[in-house]
């Protein structure tokens, strides 16, 4: 087994070894090899640079074809159209999802850790909270009165779960969360660090100084919902917070009070999101967006990266700059200024007036 | 009660019922109601479109009036300006400033929890350290020598307050912070994760690799200001960091070493302010702005979305854009190439040279 | 002593005082002063406005010349071309490199803190940990099965080391960290909150959702790094996230999984790095800019603050921009952006169509 393949032991579980041809049904791929080659035993996943013999790679990005002409790897998940390119000796499984095959045999060998259901000694419970059994409770977490934590939920280590707050069943809260007004519906990953329900930014101007507004609503979680590490999601002020079922937000990400999320957006790295604004299903979000507040995002949408949206978007619309503005009417802007800018008249006023 | 009403007592605290006639004299609000409606009671604050007949709810923005006309409240705080599109039947609180009578009305349903005086015994203080009796410390809360902390203020679970640091009275010190190297006034809000007086962004570059610089000032923060979740406010280097009284910094906010806020300042999610900057009073800077080390922003200056800031701001100036430029040459320099990139000539050359 | 001089005994240890003489050496300090000068004894560093005569000040900038020059410092550190504005009576520690030199006597002055062996009660060490009796581990914090912790490193308050984590010797580790799947060299410095080692954004679209893909590697941290408060690295997916040594990082900074950072690089404060991209050595990143994935930017470039990096980027380059350009092309192309829309014919159009 080659040294730089993935899953150090030190830090992942290792299952297997498992035969090709088991592995090519457990990720419903096509294998294209020669006989018998179903029958090897493979021990891992390895990138393509690095792995070896009994090991397994995969290839989605045509940018990487020189170093799949290289690898030595026992066999590759990739596309049908590349399935051509694979060297000999090694195995083709081929699927139209590569990704997809990728994600279940690496998850096949590196299974996730197990649940080990118990309350940790040294974690505070009020007595008013309901902890299933099957949960997992670490280190200094506290958890308050009238919180209920569901069946095969881990809390991880100095989580702490405010009074009231729903976990349901099968969600794993990371490290130094804080988790307050809000129910999770189950299989809902909250990386560390992450901050849930706490007040909205909501003043109103006196003649003494800001006034707090009270922000008496939620945050609403739906199933298989993940948040990245240290994003932080204001409950609602007037009405709920509420992230649609299945969507993943990224690190760093700030969701201010009443944003609705439907079901399956993507929220990228540092990008925000401003009180009230909503967005329909399946909306896309690049890294370093900001959306003003009270507009809505049609479903499908992508926003790009850095972008500054300041009013509604259609659905399936693809936008992009500050203002956002059409994906193709800001690069034609971009070349019309980057022309104007080269022309003899414009540099022989100098570049600055 | 409406099952949609805010404030769930899962979550929030609640009293009342109270008098109409009271809730409108208590946020200052005209009352304009048949005969009588001043006695009727009201058991909570809700959103316009959930709102029931015991319920009361509020109006600031032009854009929900049709919302209003359907709306099924017993009470509706509104500007004058909307006190004749108030239904029938629905009493109406006219006010100049209907945001902070809401808050007011608000509140006064759903007061914030009391502190409860005394340590939870997980807490670690040491014996150097000044806890007020009427101070509330949550659970493994860390508390160095000489730290000092006042009357009335709740310091949430797992928050650590280094040595020395002196927090005045009525604070609250949200879950997660971590605070050093600082002094804070009254009525101070840092909510979940900031992370305040930490060693800033120093260092000098010598042939062997980078020298961090000693960070030996503090960060000093005036009364009644909040800082949001996940925000950071690194100490001074060459003098102190400074958050003027009455300040409110939004989530995900970077504040760098030596930077002064005047009184009352607005910085909104995500947005940063590299050393050495200052800002007079009032100024605002919204969402994901960014401003250059070593400048000065006039008081009431607004700073906008995006902004990338280069140099210094004049008071009461608008600015938006990277480079920042007053709003109106922003704008028009946006109308300008948008007019220019649909001129035949620029699409007959093609969008790219 | 002045009030107003730096590092306050509440918060920093004092040495001294120390002869002049001896603080130029340390330095490397040419000093000229009147005969007799280098016995003075000094008590501490101070800004140039605020210093006595027992402390030392420096200057580094040439807007603050004018303080220099009414400056009550005993000395000033300075470069060569300023030396002559120091004020008669002041001593001036002549040096190419003022900031190093300060650096090295403010140090001198307010050592760090000591390393306190020993284990705090509270933590939560596993069996399996190897804890070198020479480190430091404060109150709250946990420490997962096969963590290997070295000499003279010190891990504050509810910091969170977990399973196979290597920490290197002489490193701080801030309060509220998280730490996974990672091995850190020798005098690595993570200020409070930071996050290392959690799972990447990585999920592949299926008929029924995204489905997480397995996030295989490691994060792997080189000596002398620093990560500033709140940042957040996410450990490789098919290869590891690799963060070079002397390389150092601001606050709320995102790397995304397998990036890789060469030695000495710069990332400032709220700047994001997507999944695999590489920076060789030396490159400086700026505050707020974003990097888009799978891209590679040569040693020592220049990445302005708030650009939009949406291709590799030569060595030695400077760009700036969203999408990034060349310095000189973003602002001849602002320069003329700007003329355009002062033109008669322009405002004639009005500011919009």
């Amino acid at each position: 087994m080659s040294g730089q393949g993935l899953g150090a032991a030190r830090f992942f579980r290792r299952a297997g070894p498992f035969r090709l041809s088991e592995l090519a049904e457990l990720a419903g791929c096509e294998l294209r090899a020669p006989q018998g080659a179903g029958e090897r035993m493979f021990s891992g996943v390895a990138p393509l640079q690095a792995a070896g013999a009994q090991e397994l790679s995969f290839l989605d990005n045509r940018r990487y074809l020189p170093v799949l002409d290289a690898t030595r790897a026992g066999a590759v998940i990739c596309a049908p159209a590349f399935a051509g390119r694979v060297p000999q000796g090694c195995a083709a499984l081929v699927t139209r999802a590569p990704y997809v095959a990728w994600a279940r045999i690496a998850a096949h060998f590196h299974p996730a850790p197990a649940v080990r259901p118990g309350v940790h000694p040294s974690a505070v419970i009020d007595e008013g909270a309901q902890v299933d059994p099957q949960a997992e409770i670490g280190a200094f977490v506290q958890v308050g009165a009238g919180a209920v934590i569901g069946a095969g939920t881990r809390i991880a280590s100095h989580a702490a779960i405010g009074p009231g707050v729903v976990i349901g069943a099968c969600c794993r809260i990371g490290q130094h969360v804080s988790l307050s007004h809000a129910r999770l519906g189950d299989r809902v990953t909250l990386h560390p660090g992450a901050r849930i329900g706490q007040e909205g930014f909501g003043f109103a101007l006196t003649e003494s100084g800001f006034l707090t507004v009270p922000q008496l609503g939620q945050v609403v979680i739906g199933d298989d919902v993940e948040i990245g590490a240290n994003s932080t999601i204001d409950r609602g002020s007037a009405t709920d917070t509420v992230i649609g079922a299945g969507s993943r937000l990224d690190n760093l990400v700030q969701i201010g009070h009443n944003v609705r999320l439907g079901r399956c957006c993507i929220v990228v790295a540092q990008a925000g999101i401003s009180g009230s604004t909503e967005l329909e299903d399946f909306v896309t979000v690049a890294a370093q967006a900001g959306l003003i507040g009270h507009i809505r995002i049609g479903a499908k949408a992508r926003i790009g990266a850095q972008a500054g949206v300041m009013s509604d978007v259609a659905s399936g619309a693809d936008v992009i700059g500050s203002p956002a503005m059409p994906f193709r009417e800001f690069f034609r802007n971009v070349a019309v200024l980057r022309r104007l800018a080269r022309r003899p008249e414009a540099s022989a006023d100098g570049p600055a007036d």
